[in-house]
Parts: C-alpha cells; structure tokens; sequence
C-alpha cells in the first residue's frame, strides 16, 4: 500500500506523510530561552565566556531545548547498520560479511562505541536497517531491515526511492521510540562496510564538489584502491544522475540504507527539540540529506568531532558546523559523537551546578578598574 | 635548619635534597609496555590507528605507568592557590581579594572546576600554598601557606629562592600524599588572580620570546590595561634579571608560589610513573619550570587544551605537546584539564574493554584485497 504522501512546505518534493509531518514540526530555536541561558552564564563565578565553546553550547542546547537549565542526562547513541552493494567493486579495505560481525560485536558490548558509550552513560540502540547477512532476534537488536544491503550504486540505483523514505521513516520511528523512553541528547552511530562510498556520492552530489576531493581510504584502502573507488564513485554518479536538488533521490540513487535512517533520527530528533551529536562522515553526509530536506534541522546539530576521512571537513562547512573534536579519529561507529557528549554533558551542567557570584560571596568584576567590557556569550 | 642540598645530574644547580631526589627518581618511558599496548591496539575489533589519537594517548599511558593495560580510574585535580603581589600594578581584571574567596567556592563545591571534577569522577584537592587570606581550618584544605602571596615583582623578586623551594618540594609532597591514597590520573589547576603575569614572565623568560608575545587578557583585561600588564611584566624582568639558564631563579624572582606548587607536583608524579594531565597557561609555565628542572618529566605530560591566552601555544610548542581539545577556554582552575581527563579515561577503557577480532570472531582485513599497509600507532 502507498503511504499518503505530502507536499513539504518550500519544496515541490512530494514525500511520505510521516517525514512531512516530521519536518513540518521542527521548530526554530527557543530565543528566550538562548536569553536565559546567556544571562545565567553571567552570573556564574567565572570570568564572562571564560568557558569558551561549552558556554556557547550551553546556550544552543537552552535553544533547542527551551529550557534554560536543560537535562541531557539520559542519552542513547542510535547505530544503524546496513550493506552496501558497491563493495562488490572492491572499495573497502573488510569484506562486506564484517557487518553482520560487527552487529554481534556490538550487541556483545565489545566494540569501540560500547566502550565510549558506557563511559557517558550513554544507551546503545542497534538497528538493523539493512544489513545482507540474516541477524538472529536479540533481545537488543531493533529489526528493521528494509531490504538486504543496497543493490551496486555503480551499475543502477542503490534503492528505490520508496525504500529509500522508508529509511527515513525508520529512523524518525526509532527516535520517537527512544524518546518516550526518555532521551535528552542522542549521538549518532553507523555500521556498514561500503559506507564511506555512499557518502562520498552523497556529498559530491549535494555539495557539487569534485568526487576526489571528498573520497578517502575510510577504513584503511592503499592508494590503488583509493583509486579505482573514487572511480566507481564517479561511475554511479554518471549512471545514476541522481538530482542534487532532490536529496531523496540523491540518497535513492547514490546512498546507503543506515545513511537514511540517520537522516531520519535529525529530523525526529530536531522535531522532538532533541540535541544530536554528529559523528563523522557518514554522520555528516545524513546531515546533509536532513538538512537538504529541512534547514530547520541544521540549528540541532552539535558537531562532535572532525574526522580525517577529507570529506568530512566540506561538510560541516557546507552546514556551518565547528566541531568540538580534532582527534584523528576516523573508525565512525559514533565513536566521536561518543567522546563529544562528555563535552555536552559538561556543558549542560555548568549553569545547573556552579555558584553564582551573589551565592559564592565572590567579588565580581564590576570592582575592579582595568575589565573589559563584557565577553558577549556567542551562541 | 638549612635543608640537604645536592648536585642534580647533568646540572649545575644545588638542589634541595626532595627536589634533586625526586628528579633522579623520575625514570623513561617504559618501551616494552609501550610495545605491548602498540600490539594490543592492532587487535581489537576495528580499523588500526582509526582511534587516532586515542591509541597514541593508551600507548603513552602503558609507557608512562609500565602496564599495557593502565588503570587511571582513581584521579585527583590538585588545585594550587596563591596570591600574587603584582595586583598593586592593577594587571587584573578582579581584585586580589578574589583568590580566596574563589578557595572558598572550591571547597564548597562551587566552582567550575568542582562541576567538570565531578562529571569525571575525580577528587578535588585544594591547596593553600600562598593565599594572602587567611583561611580558616576546613577538613577539605591542605594549609600549606609558604608566604602571605609573592611580593610585588615589578619592584623586586617574588620570592626568596628557598620559598621557591619550598613551593616545589609541597607540590611534591601533596602528589606523594594523594598517591598514598591512590592515584591513576592527576589534573594540574591553578588559583591565583594576578598569576597570568607571573606565567608571562616565566614563559618569556624561559622560551627567549618578547614579553608582548605572551601577555594576554588574563581573565579579561581591557586593551590599555594589557599595555600596563606587559610594561609591568618587562619591568620585573629588568629589574629582577632572572637567569634564564636557572629555572628556580626564574621562579623565585618572576614566579608565583602556586606555579612552583604544580612543577612539583608534575616533578613528584612523574617520579611515581603517574599522567599528568596540565590545564592552560598557568599550569603550562609551571611546565616549563619542570621540563627546565627535568626534561625527564616532559614524557609525562598530556595536554589537556590550548587556551586562548596568546602565550600558552608558545609553551606547547616548547614542550612538543599537541593539546587534545581546544575549545577556546581561558578559566583556567584546572577547567580544561578535568574536560581533557574524559578523553584519557576513554584512551584508557578501549585497550582493557574492547574486544579482539578473534574474541568477537570479526573478519580481520588481511582477508581483504586492497588494504593499505597497518598505520602504524605512534606513541
């Protein structure tokens, strides 16, 4: 059965009655609660903007919350794992089964992103989007499989533009679900060997910049390979001639099922006013498809950490996004949306916790000859 | 009573017996552990190196404390807190009287530092090694006062060469202290209004570099008052004529009691193989002090983060550290440290709680074509 579709406002993109409503919702940020927040930062016993860009983070999360001593102590690091049908070209350094493997991994504890994610007390969400190899029912794993992997982007069409909505829906169901679990700041996470060609496809086309400026060695590729899969790149590219103007049809044509469902969970995050935390490129370019689809989006973005696959950095230029990390990291899993929300966490308790001036019995400036005029709060 | 004195190795400096004990003690990088954590690393469930800098931090970690598998979860941010004769030249944008009433705050758990010590689980000693107030007694302070504050150094010295003693050898004794408790981690912070002065006096004595190069707003100085701060500071080099080859004349005659403080108590962790993690530019001068005492300390130093004070990345670079966030802080008070421990304490968790490829039965890529050849993890 088809869904019912909508005509998005600003757009002339007809598209599921779920995303449509989803974007329809997304609010813009909350500009007294930026207010509050900027004054609270103030009165804090600290020099005005001393604590730099976690008091600018303060104020976003007041915005995008409305509430200007806001609570991202419950957290969930959503990983939407799925396949790639273009690995068959021999672009990743893993063979595509280490998907399915990871999955397990992940389920046992055992990964990279379960580490990071215990020590921020953060929830592991998995969901299988689409991954090729059957995954047996755990009690942890969110079934979703939309279809088994994509088809290979360079001979046709990685999914059908349904499909491809159908990702999206995915990941706004999967966060309107962790949301009523309780869910104040979420991370997102993917898994799926082929992945970072995906992106780099997604990024060239919505960015218009030149496939080898935005493809890398993702999981460790010599230079030969590096090669040949900016090759295919361009190949599905010129197959496909998916519409830079239509991101659906972009991510339909060129892109990745988990990519779809972490466009999805921005766009229910942002109307849920839910803080996400980008991670790297694959993050990013679901980031880009969210944003394409909805700009309203983008003011929800924190962006955790800038990896060193070389897309990565025309992305968060393309959205405006400084990430709070520069650490080398380039394994994505969320692993640097994992370390980024101890930043968001620190961020979000200075103006519960610290003491104020009147509080403290601390001087403030204001006695002193000699200050300058007071650091504004950017935010 | 004179205490012991000795000839320090390789220097031509008479040392107190504590001091000049505690730099022999201080050993290398343990290679064999630094070797293990390297193998460990290449077998756990992810790309090798893809953990960036995490992996060369768990691979400092191993060397720094000979386990391959460090145990950091026992941290300490020691605050050291003094007053500084120099506020008489109005160089600060707070008066003077701030430094005990902000040691107050600490000890009730109201500043910023408290809020980000809690938010990674470490202790919070506060030292009064100078505070021009007097304190009364509180279970939570170490009532190590050496001197009511330094005297105003744009008129002579700060302090007399055996106060700057003195100051080392608590810092030292206080690490001792702590680690007698236990002790896996320990943050640099700094209390002290007046005390950027005394670090630009120190850095450019110390790096060679103009005054100007290294002065900045401190706390947040006007433009006219930076102008004073640095004739100030250029002064007190002229009239003290520190001896830039003699770190303690450096910090007797320019220094500050609780800079001398932190160089002991990175001289004494490094003496017990323990991380240090510095903070911004104050605890980077007493750095300096440590690595021109020992630059056998210099391995056990970790970045925490480049402040915005123009002076701080001067130090970096004098030291070879690359600091591990950079978010634009200027607070100082250990801040930045305690954010920069979370990224430790992650380094530390992935090498003891990851699993390896073969535990997780994940597909390593040497079963993949076109893979480049293992990114070796640097240390």
């Amino acid at each position: 059965m088809e869904p019912a579709r909508v005509l998005v406002a600003g757009s002339d993109v007809l598209m599921n009655e779920l995303i449509g409503r989803t974007i329809a919702a997304i609010g813009a940020l909350d500009v007294p609660a930026m207010a509050s927040a900027r004054a609270r930062q103030l009165q804090l016993t600290k020099p005005p903007g001393s604590l730099g860009r976690l008091e600018q983070l303060a104020v976003q999360l007041a915005g995008i919350t409305g509430d200007p001593l806001p609570d991202v102590s419950q957290r969930a690091v959503i990983v939407m794992a799925a396949d790639h049908g273009v690995t068959e070209e021999g672009v990743s350094a893993y063979p595509a089964e280490v998907t399915g493997q990871m999955v397990a991994n992940f389920l046992a504890g055992g990964a990279a992103i379960n580490v990071l994610a215990r020590a921020v007390g953060a929830r592991v969400v998995v969901v299988d989007i689409g991954v090729r190899t059957p995954l047996g029912p755990h009690r942890e794993l969110l079934a979703r499989k939309i279809r088994t992997g994509t088809a290979n982007f360079s001979r046709g069409p990685a999914m059908t533009r349904g499909e491809a909505e159908r990702a999206i829906e995915v990941g706004i169901e999967v966060v309107q679900s962790e949301s009523a679990r309780g869910l104040g700041l979420v991370a997102l996470a993917d898994m799926g060997i082929g992945n970072t060609s995906a992106a780099s496809a997604i990024v060239a086309c919505l960015t218009g910049l030149p496939v080898s400026d935005v493809t890398g060695r993702g999981t460790g590729i010599d230079d030969a390979t590096r090669v040949r899969k900016t090759l295919v790149i361009e190949r599905a590219i010129a197959t496909n001639r998916p519409d830079p103007a239509d991101a659906l049809d972009v991510l339909a044509k060129v892109g990745g099922l988990e990519i779809g469902g972490l466009a999805g969970v921005i766009l229910g995050a942002a109307s849920l006013r839910i803080p996400v935390v980008l991670d790297g490129f694959i993050a990013g370019a679901a980031a880009l498809i969210a944003a394409r689809l909805a700009p309203s989006s983008i003011p929800f973005l924190i962006a955790g950490h800038r990896s060193v696959e070389p897309g990565h950095r025309h992305v968060l230029a393309d959205l405006g996004l400084h990430p709070l990390l520069d650490l080398d990291l380039r394994l994505g899993e969320g692993t640097g949306a994992a370390l980024a929300m101890h930043l968001v966490d620190a961020a979000a308790r200075i103006p519960r916790e610290m003491a104020t001036f009147q509080q403290a019995g601390v001087t403030d400036r204001e006695a002193a000859p000699g200050a300058a005029p007071d650091d504004r709060v950017a935010g």
